[in-house]
């Protein structure tokens, strides 16, 4: 079972991956929890070069970093999880690519598929959460958790762009999930923590992925 | 002017572009000597990851960090400086990802050749020289090199590979030779430097980019 979870900024992926995560585990499953990008060693040296504001970064040569840290992940840590029986939850995979560098920085959606699918090697998710949230109010939590906790500095590098262009990716990742109904499962991220996640529990189990 | 140097490992490029670059300054033309991967700021990053061996790394994710680093290249220095009318000489570029990556690796060569177009913008030298060298005695210089200098450790990756495969890098760099007969000149980089060098010089004089 490979699971996504896609959204803007500060609509709560982490949180219901670990909610998720655990609740799976209680059910004896083996959980895999991992993110983009990052979620190899490669891809954590590619999460450094992003997120340092010092460097000047392309768009173009931001995508092509996503998508080496996106193949490099797929083949060192999903497949290897996926081909173990394990349950894979990963935080961002190509669909963020796709609203963020397709719908938010103009790059041609359908080109940008065809690099997916090279980079995933075709790999795609069973199911994807779609966090949706308006844009302002997830920047907001962002901006408020990064202040907290200094962390999220590549997510950073995203905060730092226009409402508008936040607004784009939010239209991007709903068109995503029109394209896809049947992977897609939007959740309403503006709802409190635990009814997310109820709605995302509910939503595996009404798939047959777990027994209810 | 944008003039790149392609070959195999060993074959003599930087020496003959610094002959090259020499010798145009000596005509009064401003010279940008440069290379890839590692022309930019990102790129020596991403060189350092490329040549870092404690790192695994995926052919695809190989593929996309090359990438990253022209698409940055070309933004940064390589379009401002031919912006400013300067000459631009090249230690590889978008050809080795054909002759590695597609002949080596086995990458299909019409997507290398898409990804390129989409990672240059499509900007492709005005002439290309190819110092073409038996594998053989390329690897055998260059491991000579590396081991004198401590330097040349991104190329060292491909330096581990086998002799098959260089030999199928040299034939795939021959094969885009005569697929763009206009744009490249090969040079047999087995003679002495000094008539390596003086055979491109007459190249340049030829197709009229210098006066003889």
């Amino acid at each position: 079972m490979f699971l996504t979870l896609e959204g803007v900024e500060g609509s709560g992926k982490s949180t219901l991956a670990q909610h998720l995560a655990g609740r799976l585990e209680q059910r004896g499953k083996t959980v895999l929890h991992t993110r983009e990008p990052g979620g190899c060693l490669l891809g954590r040296d590619i999460r450094a070069l992003l997120l340092d504001s010092g460097r000047a970064v392309e768009p173009r040569a931001e995508l092509y970093l996503f998508l080496a840290d996106r193949a490099q992940h797929v083949e060192e840590i999903i497949r290897p999880a996926l081909g173990r029986g394990e349950w894979v939850i990963c935080d961002r995979y190509a669909d963020s690519t796709i609203a963020y560098q397709g719908a938010g920085r103009g790059m041609n959606s359908d080109w940008l598929q065809r690099l997916n699918d090279d980079a995933t090697g075709g790999l795609w998710p069973d199911i994807t959460f779609l966090l949706d949230l308006p844009e302002e109010l997830g920047l907001e939590r962002a901006l408020r958790r990064n202040a907290e906790s200094g962390l999220g500095k590549t997510e950073g590098r995203f905060e730092a762009e226009t409402l508008a262009f936040h607004h784009r990716v939010r239209q991007g990742f709903l068109a995503r999930a029109e394209a896809f109904p049947r992977r897609f499962n939007i959740l309403d991220a503006s709802l409190p923590p635990e009814n997310v996640a109820e709605a995302a529990w509910n939503e595996l189990i009404r798939h047959g992925f777990i027994e209810g």
